[in-house]
């Protein structure tokens, strides 16, 4: 990672805090998505290890900063700014909720408190961060809910917007309870189980599909999936019979899927292979998963792949990261946005969640006028860990509880009534207070 | 970038075929997309530095091999095989179409030869490498057409799919025409121009717009761009007219974007700032830019972002990577897939571009038999460089000048009728041929 990965105007904006002297000012700014997607009840917030990574790993290479130097809009930087940048260091405070929890529109994933210069460089690659493995998480969810219980892997890596994604996404995929990926880095970095056996063109590479299947038996053992798809799914699946066990199951990869696995689970059935098992793929999706089952057919664990790494019927969130308080020499100012479309609420903020709605408050406020669970939780005070993460399996644990516990209306894959989200009324009060002050101020 | 980034069943079929010892086979992969999505006319390939950084940098660590080792789906490979990964390096080679080319359904955007582990193994890596660029560049060059000529500056990375993939966003936008990017790793690494000045959190930072504004003047001088819309667009207009030159202009970011900026065009002509420049952002897209070109509106510039760094209208490419050819004891078998859906045709090909159609014959038919231009170029021979790639701006003006020379109707934003892609008669006889041979073989 680079620090450079970032909008430039973050560093210009980064010189000019720095030129007028503002590197004392502490900023809190808040990073939430605006409105849940049309296709998404809930989110599932994700992301929080990568972007303690990335808070933790913050440094500018001498390189990098004389790349800086060097562009047009840095020639009235003063001097200092770039031996600034390169001692540079984020000295300040993440709050966030944990990774798992099911969030709403307008409710913060992360709060960031640090110098003004700080908490403004880091908007750019927290965003990109925190929005892509909430998006795959929240899409995951849905994919784990249609299953009803079977196993869902993510297996979209090649269809992922970069390699790189592809790793994130088998992360955040994971998060949400699926039970595993096909991408071995993944499987590595984040120690996630991970799935896979063959593709077609292992069917091809030999000279029949029998010398094929042979081969992957030898390797695989009871791991073996037979890929039946490659010249014709029933004359495959008789040979998968005849070679017997060991032997996991067989892929179904194109055709009537659902007609297939109850043909094919009547064949194995039949030559007493009972235990074998039938796992689904071909551009599955939540909805796709829900019909098979319905249907029925006789599958037994899903494959999900582009839909799913790419979040593909809500490719984006509306996520924003917006500065709520300003703290300069010693005195605290809320702040906010008041243009018509994309107006913010000052001041940072907790989340309180009760058994059927959420209440947002001021983090001000005092937690035990609530009585709902407080969701945002210290992570980085001043630099320093607060807390250790828990592992990526308890996180999982964490997302599946958390997602059982919604009122069940959202667990529909169709559009459910939106959740509510109430705002106290200390935080509606402040905002108006600042609404009538800033008006006072431009009619003056 | 890590070996691992890849799907578990490559690295299965690659110890599969080790164990078959078929480690000299050689197989042909064609890279393509099997269909353009609705909302394209044409795809632009994009993402073949990446690619070929990649196969030179393929590289299993000692840690990745004994991850593997411990693997249950490893269990029965032979011991041989982990070191033969240790010292496994790209020795095929690589064939591709230069970025910046624009290309249909079913074309080679690559083509890899090599050993048949190694082609195999390359495979996820490649996919997401060239789907995600040839994406991101296909929507720029749609955000550039609606432009007519105005610059388009690319501004998603905090919605791309992760960090890295807003860098290489900025990458693919460049390829296809875009002015340059506000992602500033993406500016240094591949050098382009950056672009951006402040946000709205500026305005917020200082006790006043005024002196907001005086600060950002006396840090950007001639790079001065005002963001309007913190408090009132019109009052911010009045602020910037009253600060005068140096300024390069203003931004409009929220409202009735056209008529606003008629307004601020009015006033910032009756100040006599003639040569202020007024760029537009807010959730744009090309349907946005060619509707704020009609309205008329008084935009010079128009920065895209979350439509442009995840092409959210289709955000993902049916981009397949399908064995073509298999060379096994100095005979070569040409392969295909024949299941309904998903069929393929074998052979390694090349495409011949004409004015108003493409032909894709077998790369082994004779180029004297063809009038149109062959896409296809040699890019690594045996793991080794055939001739450097260009420069990005080489390929940019490349991209330009080929999309410009497409029949015009694929210039529009809607759906035009398909452009022609015929097949050869002697790719259409060879699949044939192989189909009826296949059909023999079953019926045997």
């Amino acid at each position: 990672m680079s620090a450079l990965n970032t909008d430039l105007y973050q560093l210009t904006m980064a010189a000019g805090y720095f030129a007028a002297g503002k590197t004392k000012d502490v900023a809190t700014f808040e990073l939430s998505v605006r409105r849940l997607p049309e296709q998404r009840n809930f989110l599932v917030a994700a992301g929080l290890q990568q972007a303690v990574e990335y808070l933790f790993d913050l440094k500018f290479r001498k390189d990098e900063v004389d790349y800086l130097r060097s562009l047009p809009h840095f020639e009235n930087a003063p001097a200092e700014f770039f031996d600034f940048l390169m001692d540079l260091r984020f000295t300040g405070d993440l709050f966030a909720v944990p990774e798992g929890t099911p969030i709403f529109g307008n409710e913060p994933i992360c709060i960031v408190r640090a110098p003004l210069l700080e908490a403004q460089l880091v908007e750019t690659y927290l965003l990109s961060t925190f929005a892509f493995q909430t998006m795959i998480a929240s899409k995951a969810a849905r994919c784990v809910l249609a299953a009803k219980g079977r196993p869902i892997v993510e297996f979209g890596s090649r269809r992922a917007h970069s390699p790189g994604a592809g790793v994130l996404a088998g992360r955040a995929a994971y998060v949400a309870g699926c039970a595993g990926t096909s991408n071995t880095e993944a499987g590595m970095r984040f120690e996630i189980p991970v799935f896979g056996t063959a593709a077609h063109s292992w069917t091809m590479a030999f000279p029949s599909e029998e010398e094929a299947f042979r081969a992957l038996k030898r390797l695989l053992g009871e791991s073996t999936v037979f890929l039946l798809d490659t010249y014709d799914t029933i004359e495959a699946a008789r040979l998968a019979i005849q070679l017997g066990p060991p032997l996991w199951g067989v892929r179904l990869d194109s055709g009537d899927l659902a007609a297939l696995s109850r043909e094919v689970r009547r064949m194995l059935d039949e030559a007493g292979l009972r235990e074998a098992k039938i796992f689904a793929t071909n551009d599955l999706n939540e909805h796709r998963v829900a019909e098979l089952i319905r249907c029925p057919s006789c599958f037994d664990a899903f494959g999900v792949g582009t839909a799913l790494a790419t979040s593909s019927d809500a490719p984006t969130l509306s996520a924003v990261y917006k500065m709520v308080e300003l703290k300069r020499g010693g005195e605290t100012q809320y702040t906010a946005k008041f243009s018509d479309e994309k107006s913010t609420l000052p001041g940072a903020k907790q989340i309180y969640r009760y058994p059927d709605h959420d209440v947002v408050a001021l983090y001000s406020e005092c937690n035990a006028d609530f009585q709902g669970e407080p969701l945002i939780r210290p992570v980085i005070s001043q630099g320093e860990m607060v807390t250790p993460l828990p592992s990526l399996e308890k996180t999982q644990a964490h997302a599946v509880s958390s997602i059982a516990a919604l009122p069940r209306e959202l667990h529909s894959l169709d559009e459910a009534p939106a959740y509510p989200v109430e705002i106290s009324p200390r935080l509606l009060e402040m905002a108006q207070e600042l609404r009538d002050k800033h008006q006072l101020v431009r009619s003056e």
